[in-house]
Protein backbone atom coordinates (compact mmCIF):
# COMPACT_ATOMS: atom_id res chain seq x y z
CA UNK A 1 0.00 0.00 0.00
CA UNK A 2 2.87 2.25 1.15
CA UNK A 3 4.68 2.40 -2.77
CA UNK A 4 0.92 2.42 -4.05
CA UNK A 5 -0.01 5.76 -2.80
CA UNK A 6 3.49 7.32 -2.18
CA UNK A 7 3.41 6.95 -6.26
CA UNK A 8 -0.22 8.05 -6.64
CA UNK A 9 0.51 11.48 -4.47
CA UNK A 10 4.12 11.67 -6.99
CA UNK A 11 1.65 11.77 -9.91
CA UNK A 12 -1.29 14.16 -8.67
CA UNK A 13 1.17 16.67 -7.55
CA UNK A 14 2.27 16.46 -11.37
CA UNK A 15 -1.03 16.19 -13.11
CA UNK A 16 -2.50 18.72 -10.39
CA UNK A 17 0.74 21.49 -11.21
CA UNK A 18 0.04 21.28 -14.88
CA UNK A 19 -3.24 22.38 -14.52
CA UNK A 20 -2.79 24.97 -12.30
CA UNK A 21 -0.04 26.03 -14.51
CA UNK A 22 -2.06 26.35 -17.90
CA UNK A 23 -5.12 28.07 -16.06
CA UNK A 24 -2.67 30.42 -14.33
CA UNK A 25 -0.67 31.03 -17.77
CA UNK A 26 1.46 33.51 -16.79
CA UNK A 27 4.32 31.24 -14.70
CA UNK A 28 5.31 28.26 -13.85
CA UNK A 29 6.20 25.90 -10.49
CA UNK A 30 9.75 25.52 -9.49
CA UNK A 31 10.88 22.29 -7.76
CA UNK A 32 13.02 22.32 -4.65
CA UNK A 33 14.06 18.76 -3.85
CA UNK A 34 14.62 18.44 0.42
CA UNK A 35 16.03 15.34 2.25
CA UNK A 36 14.14 14.81 5.83
CA UNK A 37 16.73 14.51 8.70
CA UNK A 38 16.07 10.88 9.80
CA UNK A 39 14.45 9.28 6.52
CA UNK A 40 12.34 10.32 3.67
CA UNK A 41 12.23 13.96 1.93
CA UNK A 42 9.85 15.91 -0.48
CA UNK A 43 9.29 17.80 -3.75
CA UNK A 44 8.29 20.98 -2.82
CA UNK A 45 6.83 23.08 -5.81
CA UNK A 46 5.84 26.71 -5.81
CA UNK A 47 4.29 29.02 -8.05
CA UNK A 48 5.36 32.94 -7.18
CA UNK A 49 3.81 36.13 -9.49
CA UNK A 50 1.65 34.08 -12.05
CA UNK A 51 -0.79 35.86 -14.04
CA UNK A 52 -3.64 34.84 -11.01
CA UNK A 53 -1.64 33.24 -8.54
CA UNK A 54 0.17 35.04 -6.39
CA UNK A 55 2.20 33.12 -4.24
CA UNK A 56 1.20 29.05 -3.91
CA UNK A 57 2.38 25.56 -3.56
CA UNK A 58 1.89 21.84 -3.79
CA UNK A 59 3.94 19.94 -2.10
CA UNK A 60 4.85 16.30 -1.31
CA UNK A 61 6.57 14.73 1.08
CA UNK A 62 7.22 11.32 2.31
CA UNK A 63 8.83 10.50 5.85
CA UNK A 64 9.63 7.36 7.77
CA UNK A 65 11.17 7.11 11.10
CA UNK A 66 10.85 6.59 14.41
CA UNK A 67 8.58 9.32 16.72
CA UNK A 68 10.10 10.62 20.07
CA UNK A 69 7.02 9.22 22.98
CA UNK A 70 6.00 12.76 23.33
CA UNK A 71 5.30 13.51 19.66
CA UNK A 72 3.90 10.03 19.43
CA UNK A 73 1.57 10.54 21.75
CA UNK A 74 0.66 13.65 20.85
CA UNK A 75 -0.03 12.54 17.49
CA UNK A 76 -2.29 9.97 18.99
CA UNK A 77 -0.15 7.61 16.94
CA UNK A 78 -0.11 4.19 18.45
CA UNK A 79 3.28 2.93 18.28
CA UNK A 80 6.90 5.03 17.53
CA UNK A 81 7.79 3.46 14.21
CA UNK A 82 5.96 5.67 11.49
CA UNK A 83 5.83 5.94 7.66
CA UNK A 84 3.73 9.53 6.29
CA UNK A 85 3.16 10.46 2.50
CA UNK A 86 1.21 13.37 1.62
CA UNK A 87 0.08 16.13 -0.31
CA UNK A 88 0.02 19.69 0.87
CA UNK A 89 -1.73 22.54 -1.48
CA UNK A 90 -2.42 26.28 -0.52
CA UNK A 91 -3.11 29.01 -3.18
CA UNK A 92 -3.15 32.50 -2.72
CA UNK A 93 -5.03 34.16 -5.91
CA UNK A 94 -3.37 37.95 -7.00
CA UNK A 95 -7.22 39.26 -6.98
CA UNK A 96 -9.53 39.77 -4.04
CA UNK A 97 -12.09 38.08 -6.33
CA UNK A 98 -10.57 34.45 -6.70
CA UNK A 99 -11.24 33.03 -3.42
CA UNK A 100 -8.19 31.16 -1.90
CA UNK A 101 -7.97 27.11 -1.21
CA UNK A 102 -6.24 24.47 0.73
CA UNK A 103 -6.34 21.29 0.16
CA UNK A 104 -4.45 17.96 1.54
CA UNK A 105 -4.70 14.10 1.43
CA UNK A 106 -2.24 11.89 3.67
CA UNK A 107 -1.45 8.67 4.53
CA UNK A 108 -0.22 7.33 7.66
CA UNK A 109 1.28 3.94 8.74
CA UNK A 110 2.60 3.23 12.25
CA UNK A 111 4.78 0.35 13.01
CA UNK A 112 2.15 -1.60 15.09
CA UNK A 113 0.20 -2.22 11.10
CA UNK A 114 -2.28 0.86 11.56
CA UNK A 115 -2.95 3.16 8.77
CA UNK A 116 -5.09 5.49 8.01
CA UNK A 117 -5.76 7.97 5.26
CA UNK A 118 -6.39 11.78 5.96
CA UNK A 119 -6.95 15.13 4.14
CA UNK A 120 -9.66 17.66 2.99
CA UNK A 121 -10.06 20.48 0.88
CA UNK A 122 -11.51 24.61 1.95
CA UNK A 123 -12.11 27.26 0.36
CA UNK A 124 -11.54 31.29 1.96
CA UNK A 125 -12.93 34.03 -0.50
CA UNK A 126 -12.24 37.42 0.45
CA UNK A 127 -15.56 38.19 -1.24
CA UNK A 128 -18.13 35.89 -0.35
CA UNK A 129 -19.52 34.29 -3.47
CA UNK A 130 -22.72 32.62 -2.29
CA UNK A 131 -23.52 30.74 -5.76
CA UNK A 132 -19.98 29.45 -5.76
CA UNK A 133 -19.70 28.54 -2.09
CA UNK A 134 -22.58 26.34 -2.34
CA UNK A 135 -21.53 24.65 -6.06
CA UNK A 136 -18.59 24.14 -3.44
CA UNK A 137 -20.42 21.70 -1.21
CA UNK A 138 -22.93 19.99 -3.39
CA UNK A 139 -19.27 19.25 -5.51
CA UNK A 140 -17.75 17.73 -2.18
CA UNK A 141 -20.97 16.05 -1.48
CA UNK A 142 -21.56 14.24 -4.64
CA UNK A 143 -17.68 13.08 -4.25
CA UNK A 144 -18.76 12.11 -0.52
CA UNK A 145 -21.74 10.79 -1.21
CA UNK A 146 -20.37 7.77 -3.73
CA UNK A 147 -18.41 6.31 -0.96
CA UNK A 148 -20.54 6.83 2.11
CA UNK A 149 -23.94 8.59 3.20
CA UNK A 150 -21.95 8.98 6.53
CA UNK A 151 -18.95 11.09 4.65
CA UNK A 152 -20.73 14.78 3.75
CA UNK A 153 -22.19 15.61 6.82
CA UNK A 154 -19.67 14.59 8.98
CA UNK A 155 -16.55 15.95 7.27
CA UNK A 156 -18.33 19.23 6.60
CA UNK A 157 -18.87 19.44 10.24
CA UNK A 158 -15.06 18.23 10.93
CA UNK A 159 -14.17 21.08 8.39
CA UNK A 160 -16.60 23.60 10.61
CA UNK A 161 -14.51 22.73 14.03
CA UNK A 162 -11.04 22.40 12.28
CA UNK A 163 -10.81 25.38 10.27
CA UNK A 164 -12.24 27.89 13.29
CA UNK A 165 -10.59 30.95 15.03
CA UNK A 166 -11.51 30.71 18.27
CA UNK A 167 -10.00 34.14 19.75
CA UNK A 168 -11.51 35.79 16.26
CA UNK A 169 -15.03 33.55 16.77
CA UNK A 170 -15.11 33.32 13.31
CA UNK A 171 -14.13 30.34 10.97
CA UNK A 172 -10.74 30.96 8.47
CA UNK A 173 -13.45 30.87 5.00
CA UNK A 174 -16.79 28.73 3.98
CA UNK A 175 -15.05 25.36 5.00
CA UNK A 176 -15.46 22.35 2.90
CA UNK A 177 -14.42 18.83 4.37
CA UNK A 178 -11.79 17.59 6.78
CA UNK A 179 -10.94 14.32 7.88
CA UNK A 180 -8.57 12.06 9.46
CA UNK A 181 -7.57 8.77 10.44
CA UNK A 182 -9.66 6.92 8.10
CA UNK A 183 -8.71 2.95 8.73
CA UNK A 184 -10.33 -0.07 7.41
CA UNK A 185 -13.16 -1.08 9.25
CA UNK A 186 -16.09 -4.09 8.86
CA UNK A 187 -17.79 -1.88 6.74
CA UNK A 188 -14.93 0.03 4.38
CA UNK A 189 -11.49 -1.51 3.09
CA UNK A 190 -8.49 0.31 3.16
CA UNK A 191 -8.50 0.13 -0.50
CA UNK A 192 -12.04 1.59 -0.48
CA UNK A 193 -10.76 4.72 1.82
CA UNK A 194 -7.73 4.80 -1.00
CA UNK A 195 -10.61 5.16 -3.83
CA UNK A 196 -12.58 8.18 -1.72
CA UNK A 197 -9.09 10.28 -1.39
CA UNK A 198 -8.12 9.73 -4.71
CA UNK A 199 -11.23 11.02 -5.76
CA UNK A 200 -11.29 14.14 -3.53
CA UNK A 201 -8.09 15.38 -4.87
CA UNK A 202 -9.09 14.52 -8.54
CA UNK A 203 -11.68 16.71 -7.67
CA UNK A 204 -10.15 19.82 -6.91
CA UNK A 205 -7.87 20.62 -9.80
CA UNK A 206 -11.00 21.16 -12.27
CA UNK A 207 -13.25 22.93 -9.74
CA UNK A 208 -10.74 25.23 -8.73
CA UNK A 209 -9.15 25.87 -12.09
CA UNK A 210 -12.55 26.93 -13.10
CA UNK A 211 -13.01 29.25 -10.62
CA UNK A 212 -9.73 30.92 -11.30
CA UNK A 213 -10.79 31.31 -15.09
CA UNK A 214 -14.56 32.74 -13.96
CA UNK A 215 -12.96 35.15 -11.22
CA UNK A 216 -10.12 36.14 -12.86
CA UNK A 217 -11.13 39.01 -14.88
CA UNK A 218 -13.66 40.52 -12.14
CA UNK A 219 -12.57 44.30 -11.49
CA UNK A 220 -11.47 45.49 -8.08
CA UNK A 221 -10.27 48.79 -6.97
CA UNK A 222 -7.87 49.47 -3.73
CA UNK A 223 -10.28 49.17 -1.02
CA UNK A 224 -10.89 45.54 -1.87
CA UNK A 225 -6.95 44.97 -2.04
CA UNK A 226 -7.02 46.08 1.56
CA UNK A 227 -9.11 44.19 2.53
CA UNK A 228 -7.84 41.24 0.92
CA UNK A 229 -4.87 42.14 3.06
CA UNK A 230 -6.99 41.82 6.25
CA UNK A 231 -8.55 38.44 5.47
CA UNK A 232 -4.96 37.77 4.55
CA UNK A 233 -3.89 38.58 8.09
CA UNK A 234 -6.21 35.77 9.71
CA UNK A 235 -5.48 33.00 7.34
CA UNK A 236 -1.92 34.13 8.79
CA UNK A 237 -3.39 33.97 12.54
CA UNK A 238 -4.99 30.91 12.02
CA UNK A 239 -1.99 29.18 10.72
CA UNK A 240 0.22 30.10 12.87
CA UNK A 241 -2.13 29.86 16.12
CA UNK A 242 -4.63 27.35 15.53
CA UNK A 243 -3.66 24.72 12.50
CA UNK A 244 -2.49 21.62 14.08
CA UNK A 245 -0.28 20.32 11.09
CA UNK A 246 1.80 23.55 10.82
CA UNK A 247 2.63 23.17 14.66
CA UNK A 248 3.42 19.94 14.31
CA UNK A 249 5.54 20.28 11.27
CA UNK A 250 7.67 22.93 13.11
CA UNK A 251 7.84 21.50 16.41
CA UNK A 252 9.24 17.97 14.99
CA UNK A 253 11.53 20.07 12.76
CA UNK A 254 9.85 19.80 9.64
CA UNK A 255 11.64 21.73 7.06
CA UNK A 256 10.04 25.32 7.74
CA UNK A 257 10.15 26.89 4.21
CA UNK A 258 8.04 23.99 2.63
CA UNK A 259 5.58 24.20 5.69
CA UNK A 260 4.95 27.87 5.89
CA UNK A 261 4.51 28.23 1.78
CA UNK A 262 0.97 28.70 3.30
CA UNK A 263 1.67 31.98 4.40
CA UNK A 264 0.39 34.90 2.40
CA UNK A 265 2.37 36.76 0.04
CA UNK A 266 1.26 39.73 1.67
CA UNK A 267 -1.27 40.42 4.38
CA UNK A 268 -2.12 43.45 7.09
CA UNK A 269 -3.47 44.14 10.55
CA UNK A 270 -5.28 47.06 11.40
CA UNK A 271 -6.21 48.14 14.58
CA UNK A 272 -9.60 46.83 15.39
CA UNK A 273 -10.96 47.04 11.51
CA UNK A 274 -15.43 47.35 11.27
CA UNK A 275 -16.67 47.08 8.22
CA UNK A 276 -19.13 49.36 6.91
CA UNK A 277 -22.79 47.95 7.92
CA UNK A 278 -24.57 46.17 5.08
CA UNK A 279 -20.93 45.92 2.94
CA UNK A 280 -19.91 43.73 0.75
CA UNK A 281 -17.09 42.64 3.73
CA UNK A 282 -19.64 43.11 6.13
CA UNK A 283 -21.63 40.37 3.95
CA UNK A 284 -18.92 38.18 3.84
CA UNK A 285 -17.88 38.27 7.31
CA UNK A 286 -21.27 36.80 7.86
CA UNK A 287 -20.94 33.59 6.37
CA UNK A 288 -18.05 33.15 8.44
CA UNK A 289 -19.82 30.77 10.33
CA UNK A 290 -20.09 27.43 11.63
CA UNK A 291 -22.85 25.30 10.61
CA UNK A 292 -24.12 26.68 7.78
CA UNK A 293 -25.90 24.75 5.16
CA UNK A 294 -24.22 25.44 1.98
CA UNK A 295 -25.68 22.71 -0.19
CA UNK A 296 -28.89 23.75 0.38
CA UNK A 297 -28.34 27.78 -0.35
CA UNK B 1 1.41 48.37 46.70
CA UNK B 2 -1.13 47.32 44.15
CA UNK B 3 -2.52 50.41 43.90
CA UNK B 4 0.69 52.60 43.64
CA UNK B 5 1.91 50.15 41.07
CA UNK B 6 -1.27 50.64 39.14
CA UNK B 7 -1.08 54.27 39.35
CA UNK B 8 1.89 54.31 38.40
CA UNK B 9 1.68 52.23 35.40
CA UNK B 10 -1.16 54.87 34.16
CA UNK B 11 0.89 58.14 34.53
CA UNK B 12 3.64 56.08 32.66
CA UNK B 13 1.38 55.24 29.83
CA UNK B 14 -0.05 58.90 29.76
CA UNK B 15 3.59 60.48 29.71
CA UNK B 16 4.66 57.75 27.24
CA UNK B 17 2.12 58.32 24.86
CA UNK B 18 3.14 62.04 24.98
CA UNK B 19 6.34 61.87 24.13
CA UNK B 20 5.47 59.44 21.20
CA UNK B 21 2.97 61.77 19.99
CA UNK B 22 5.85 65.04 20.08
CA UNK B 23 8.21 62.43 18.48
CA UNK B 24 5.86 61.56 15.62
CA UNK B 25 4.51 64.82 14.94
CA UNK B 26 1.90 63.71 12.51
CA UNK B 27 -1.22 61.97 14.61
CA UNK B 28 -1.98 61.00 17.96
CA UNK B 29 -3.03 57.85 20.21
CA UNK B 30 -6.74 56.74 20.13
CA UNK B 31 -8.23 55.51 23.68
CA UNK B 32 -10.59 52.41 24.11
CA UNK B 33 -11.39 51.11 27.60
CA UNK B 34 -12.86 47.77 28.06
CA UNK B 35 -13.48 45.82 30.48
CA UNK B 36 -12.20 42.34 31.46
CA UNK B 37 -15.27 39.59 31.55
CA UNK B 38 -14.27 38.73 34.93
CA UNK B 39 -12.71 41.95 37.20
CA UNK B 40 -10.63 44.68 35.68
CA UNK B 41 -9.76 46.11 32.00
CA UNK B 42 -7.71 48.47 30.25
CA UNK B 43 -7.04 51.88 28.50
CA UNK B 44 -5.85 50.37 24.86
CA UNK B 45 -4.19 53.80 23.04
CA UNK B 46 -3.24 53.06 20.02
CA UNK B 47 -1.01 54.72 16.83
CA UNK B 48 -1.81 54.49 13.47
CA UNK B 49 -0.65 56.37 10.27
CA UNK B 50 1.52 58.81 12.02
CA UNK B 51 4.79 60.65 10.56
CA UNK B 52 7.30 58.17 12.15
CA UNK B 53 4.85 55.14 13.00
CA UNK B 54 2.66 53.28 11.18
CA UNK B 55 0.77 51.28 13.80
CA UNK B 56 1.63 50.85 17.57
CA UNK B 57 0.01 50.39 20.95
CA UNK B 58 0.80 51.77 23.96
CA UNK B 59 -1.64 49.67 26.50
CA UNK B 60 -2.23 49.68 29.94
CA UNK B 61 -4.55 46.68 31.85
CA UNK B 62 -5.32 45.61 35.42
CA UNK B 63 -7.13 42.42 35.79
CA UNK B 64 -7.88 40.52 39.26
CA UNK B 65 -9.92 37.64 39.36
CA UNK B 66 -9.42 33.24 40.11
CA UNK B 67 -7.70 31.07 37.10
CA UNK B 68 -8.88 27.97 36.13
CA UNK B 69 -6.00 25.21 37.86
CA UNK B 70 -5.09 24.84 34.13
CA UNK B 71 -4.29 27.95 33.67
CA UNK B 72 -2.83 28.79 36.70
CA UNK B 73 -0.42 25.47 36.70
CA UNK B 74 0.63 27.21 33.03
CA UNK B 75 1.47 30.49 34.45
CA UNK B 76 3.30 28.73 37.56
CA UNK B 77 0.62 30.38 39.66
CA UNK B 78 1.30 29.45 43.05
CA UNK B 79 -2.76 30.10 43.64
CA UNK B 80 -5.97 30.69 41.85
CA UNK B 81 -6.43 34.17 42.84
CA UNK B 82 -4.44 36.80 40.97
CA UNK B 83 -3.82 40.64 40.45
CA UNK B 84 -2.01 41.35 37.18
CA UNK B 85 -1.44 45.22 36.03
CA UNK B 86 0.78 45.59 33.20
CA UNK B 87 1.92 48.43 30.30
CA UNK B 88 2.54 46.58 26.93
CA UNK B 89 4.09 48.61 23.98
CA UNK B 90 5.28 47.63 20.17
CA UNK B 91 6.22 50.19 17.79
CA UNK B 92 6.26 49.23 14.07
CA UNK B 93 6.80 52.52 11.90
CA UNK B 94 6.61 53.59 8.41
CA UNK B 95 10.21 53.75 7.74
CA UNK B 96 12.38 50.22 6.88
CA UNK B 97 15.37 52.48 8.55
CA UNK B 98 13.62 52.86 12.07
CA UNK B 99 13.77 49.91 14.63
CA UNK B 100 10.50 48.65 15.53
CA UNK B 101 10.87 48.04 19.58
CA UNK B 102 8.79 46.47 22.23
CA UNK B 103 8.72 47.26 25.57
CA UNK B 104 6.58 45.77 28.49
CA UNK B 105 6.24 46.32 32.31
CA UNK B 106 4.31 44.21 34.67
CA UNK B 107 3.54 43.60 38.02
CA UNK B 108 1.43 40.03 39.15
CA UNK B 109 0.40 39.10 42.93
CA UNK B 110 -0.94 35.46 43.62
CA UNK B 111 -3.69 34.61 46.15
CA UNK B 112 -1.43 33.31 48.54
CA UNK B 113 0.92 36.44 49.39
CA UNK B 114 3.46 36.11 46.72
CA UNK B 115 4.26 38.93 44.67
CA UNK B 116 6.44 40.06 41.35
CA UNK B 117 7.59 41.84 38.62
CA UNK B 118 8.50 41.37 34.99
CA UNK B 119 9.24 43.04 31.71
CA UNK B 120 11.57 44.34 29.52
CA UNK B 121 12.51 46.48 26.63
CA UNK B 122 13.85 44.89 23.03
CA UNK B 123 14.57 45.89 20.13
CA UNK B 124 14.27 44.66 16.54
CA UNK B 125 16.21 46.84 13.33
CA UNK B 126 15.00 46.28 9.50
CA UNK B 127 18.71 47.25 8.85
CA UNK B 128 21.17 46.83 12.09
CA UNK B 129 22.75 49.66 13.03
CA UNK B 130 25.86 48.39 15.24
CA UNK B 131 26.53 51.71 16.93
CA UNK B 132 22.76 52.41 17.88
CA UNK B 133 22.00 48.41 18.93
CA UNK B 134 25.42 48.87 21.34
CA UNK B 135 24.22 52.02 22.36
CA UNK B 136 21.23 50.45 23.39
CA UNK B 137 22.63 47.80 25.51
CA UNK B 138 25.02 50.26 26.83
CA UNK B 139 21.69 52.13 28.56
CA UNK B 140 20.26 48.96 29.62
CA UNK B 141 23.38 48.23 31.73
CA UNK B 142 23.65 51.38 33.13
CA UNK B 143 20.33 51.15 33.99
CA UNK B 144 20.59 47.71 35.23
CA UNK B 145 23.80 48.07 36.84
CA UNK B 146 22.33 51.28 39.29
CA UNK B 147 20.59 48.37 40.76
CA UNK B 148 22.21 44.76 40.50
CA UNK B 149 25.20 44.16 39.24
CA UNK B 150 23.99 40.55 38.16
CA UNK B 151 20.98 41.91 36.91
CA UNK B 152 22.22 42.99 32.79
CA UNK B 153 24.29 39.85 32.37
CA UNK B 154 21.20 37.63 33.36
CA UNK B 155 18.05 39.57 31.80
CA UNK B 156 20.16 40.34 28.83
CA UNK B 157 20.90 36.30 28.26
CA UNK B 158 17.30 35.76 29.19
CA UNK B 159 16.24 37.98 26.52
CA UNK B 160 18.31 35.85 23.57
CA UNK B 161 16.26 33.00 25.01
CA UNK B 162 12.94 34.51 25.45
CA UNK B 163 12.94 36.24 21.29
CA UNK B 164 14.22 33.49 19.70
CA UNK B 165 12.66 31.73 16.95
CA UNK B 166 13.67 28.08 16.85
CA UNK B 167 11.95 27.11 13.25
CA UNK B 168 13.73 30.20 11.69
CA UNK B 169 17.02 29.37 13.95
CA UNK B 170 17.05 33.60 14.50
CA UNK B 171 16.40 35.65 17.22
CA UNK B 172 13.59 38.32 16.35
CA UNK B 173 16.30 41.22 17.03
CA UNK B 174 19.02 42.48 18.46
CA UNK B 175 17.74 41.63 22.07
CA UNK B 176 17.51 43.83 24.84
CA UNK B 177 16.70 42.92 28.50
CA UNK B 178 13.90 40.11 29.93
CA UNK B 179 13.10 39.79 33.42
CA UNK B 180 10.01 37.71 35.51
CA UNK B 181 9.13 36.89 39.12
CA UNK B 182 10.95 39.49 40.49
CA UNK B 183 10.06 38.83 44.42
CA UNK B 184 11.59 39.98 47.18
CA UNK B 185 14.44 37.92 48.21
CA UNK B 186 16.69 38.42 51.43
CA UNK B 187 19.25 40.99 49.27
CA UNK B 188 16.02 42.99 47.65
CA UNK B 189 13.07 43.88 49.20
CA UNK B 190 9.78 44.58 46.91
CA UNK B 191 10.28 48.11 46.49
CA UNK B 192 13.28 47.97 45.33
CA UNK B 193 12.10 45.30 42.73
CA UNK B 194 9.45 48.26 41.98
CA UNK B 195 12.08 50.97 41.79
CA UNK B 196 14.12 48.91 38.98
CA UNK B 197 11.01 48.28 36.95
CA UNK B 198 10.27 52.32 37.04
CA UNK B 199 13.71 52.87 35.75
CA UNK B 200 13.55 50.83 32.78
CA UNK B 201 10.39 52.01 31.98
CA UNK B 202 11.49 55.53 32.40
CA UNK B 203 14.69 54.82 29.95
CA UNK B 204 12.47 53.88 27.18
CA UNK B 205 10.50 57.24 25.82
CA UNK B 206 13.81 59.08 25.50
CA UNK B 207 15.94 56.72 24.06
CA UNK B 208 13.53 54.94 21.61
CA UNK B 209 12.08 58.69 20.45
CA UNK B 210 15.74 59.55 20.02
CA UNK B 211 15.90 57.11 17.35
CA UNK B 212 12.51 57.97 16.11
CA UNK B 213 13.87 61.51 15.36
CA UNK B 214 18.05 60.48 14.58
CA UNK B 215 16.61 58.53 11.78
CA UNK B 216 13.11 59.37 10.08
CA UNK B 217 14.72 61.17 7.96
CA UNK B 218 17.53 58.39 6.18
CA UNK B 219 16.61 57.65 2.79
CA UNK B 220 15.34 54.39 1.30
CA UNK B 221 13.63 52.63 -1.70
CA UNK B 222 11.44 50.29 -2.77
CA UNK B 223 13.62 47.19 -2.04
CA UNK B 224 13.80 48.26 1.37
CA UNK B 225 10.22 48.28 2.02
CA UNK B 226 10.25 44.88 0.85
CA UNK B 227 12.69 43.66 3.12
CA UNK B 228 11.26 45.29 5.58
CA UNK B 229 7.53 43.85 4.46
CA UNK B 230 9.63 39.92 5.26
CA UNK B 231 10.97 41.03 8.47
CA UNK B 232 7.89 41.81 9.88
CA UNK B 233 6.72 38.84 8.69
CA UNK B 234 9.21 36.92 10.99
CA UNK B 235 7.91 39.21 14.03
CA UNK B 236 4.14 37.85 13.24
CA UNK B 237 5.89 34.93 13.43
CA UNK B 238 7.10 35.28 16.34
CA UNK B 239 4.23 36.58 18.16
CA UNK B 240 1.86 34.21 16.81
CA UNK B 241 4.01 31.15 17.39
CA UNK B 242 6.63 31.70 19.92
CA UNK B 243 5.39 34.59 22.38
CA UNK B 244 4.41 33.20 25.25
CA UNK B 245 2.88 36.38 26.76
CA UNK B 246 0.49 36.28 23.31
CA UNK B 247 -0.91 32.68 23.45
CA UNK B 248 -1.45 33.28 27.02
CA UNK B 249 -3.68 36.12 26.35
CA UNK B 250 -5.49 34.78 23.34
CA UNK B 251 -6.11 31.11 25.54
CA UNK B 252 -7.50 32.78 28.61
CA UNK B 253 -9.84 34.91 26.45
CA UNK B 254 -8.24 38.60 26.89
CA UNK B 255 -9.34 41.09 24.56
CA UNK B 256 -8.20 39.83 21.13
CA UNK B 257 -7.55 43.42 19.42
CA UNK B 258 -5.88 44.35 22.71
CA UNK B 259 -3.13 41.35 22.10
CA UNK B 260 -2.66 41.38 18.67
CA UNK B 261 -1.97 45.15 18.72
CA UNK B 262 1.41 44.39 18.25
CA UNK B 263 1.38 42.82 14.70
CA UNK B 264 2.58 44.30 12.13
CA UNK B 265 0.53 46.65 9.69
CA UNK B 266 1.81 45.42 6.18
CA UNK B 267 3.93 42.13 6.07
CA UNK B 268 4.55 39.64 3.51
CA UNK B 269 6.15 35.92 3.20
CA UNK B 270 8.17 35.61 -0.03
CA UNK B 271 9.16 31.17 -0.31
CA UNK B 272 12.95 30.59 0.68
CA UNK B 273 13.76 34.38 0.63
CA UNK B 274 17.80 34.59 0.45
CA UNK B 275 19.35 37.80 0.93
CA UNK B 276 22.42 38.89 -1.67
CA UNK B 277 25.56 37.79 -0.30
CA UNK B 278 27.51 40.90 1.83
CA UNK B 279 23.96 42.81 1.41
CA UNK B 280 23.00 45.25 3.96
CA UNK B 281 19.83 42.52 4.28
CA UNK B 282 22.69 39.52 4.65
CA UNK B 283 24.68 41.82 7.27
CA UNK B 284 21.50 42.07 9.61
CA UNK B 285 20.36 38.52 9.16
CA UNK B 286 24.01 37.76 10.62
CA UNK B 287 23.23 39.60 13.69
CA UNK B 288 19.91 38.09 14.58
CA UNK B 289 22.22 35.41 16.83
CA UNK B 290 22.22 35.07 20.64
CA UNK B 291 24.93 35.76 22.79
CA UNK B 292 26.57 38.97 20.95
CA UNK B 293 28.82 40.51 23.22
CA UNK B 294 26.55 44.21 22.00
CA UNK B 295 28.29 46.19 25.34
CA UNK B 296 31.59 45.68 23.91
CA UNK B 297 30.79 46.09 20.21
Amino acid sequence: MKQEVEDWFKSFQDSLCGMLEIADGGTTFREDVWQHHESGGGRSRVIENGKVLEKGGVNFSVVAGSLPDKAAAALLMPANQFFATGVSVVLHPQSPMVPITHMNVRYFEAGNGMAWFGGGIDLTPIYINVKQAADFHRLLKSVCDKHHVSYYPEFKSWADEYFYIPHRQETRGVGGIFFDRLQANAEISLEQRFAFVKEVASAFGPWYTAIMTENRGLPYQQPQKEWQYLRRGRYAEFNLVNDRGTKFGLETGGRTESILMSLPPQAAWVYNFKPEPNSAEEETLNYLKKDIDWVNK
